[in-house]
């Protein structure tokens, strides 16, 4: 029998308030909201993180986000959203079922993002130089 | 002329530290970076926010951000990475062009999450029902 929490909800053994659900893709609450409505999507297949999910299916993850957000927004009054989905337990990854956040928003709700740390005189080029050659690794790998 | 940052960008009329480019796909470092890596993915065409990406688009971007990713996990010796995107200047979304943050993190580095607010007893079940039905309409339109 599975551990993951995700997958005991997907497979119906412990109650979630479902909000969508079709064969391959679930939505439901997070019990803890940042604003009532926040909910999860994920694939129903128990894939750990983004690198992991194939290209082919962020089709049907995208358009059920694209859904939830259209009633968060729409129907549900809200004044805008973030999708945010984190990998690794350095990343704040609890569950390691592959999930995003869509989290409703109000204007002047006071939810501040991270600030950044800039870059000092040609940093900034020495990191893209570095990223292009690890993208062309991994891509030849 | 193009008023969008990211447009002139794309167009190669204002530069950035690109670090993937393709013909639907552009990728360069965020200049006021989480930690140093911090990569913005976009589509070229000038879209503003999620819900207005065609779905068998995502799969290019899913590719694109998968490649970051990898590397910012891989050779560039980072332990998690997260994934946002903002959209309406509610939700912290300042260029009104559709992009993804790719944010990589290290193992204790202090950035913490929204705090949750809970539900109280009831709220949500009441919640997921109007979200149903929101998701229903705005299927049906």
């Amino acid at each position: 029998m599975t551990e993951c929490i995700f997958c005991k909800i997907i497979e119906k053994n412990i109650p979630a308030e479902i909000v969508y659900d079709d064969e391959d893709v679930i939505a439901f609450l997070d019990i803890n909201p940042v604003h009532p409505g926040h909910a999860l999507v994920m694939p129903k297949q128990h894939i750990e993180k983004f690198v992991d999910v194939p290209p082919d299916q962020c089709k049907n993850l995208a358009g059920v986000i694209q859904k939830i957000m259209k009633s968060l927004t729409g129907e549900l009054g809200y004044d805008g959203v973030n999708l945010i989905q984190n990998n690794g337990t350095a990343a704040g990854q609890i569950v390691p079922h592959l999930h995003f956040h869509v989290i409703p928003r109000k204007t002047g709700d006071g939810f501040a993002h991270w600030h950044g740390r800039g870059y000092a005189d040609g940093e900034s080029a020495l990191w893209a130089a570095k990223m292009r050659s690890a993208i062309e690794s991994s891509g030849a790998a």
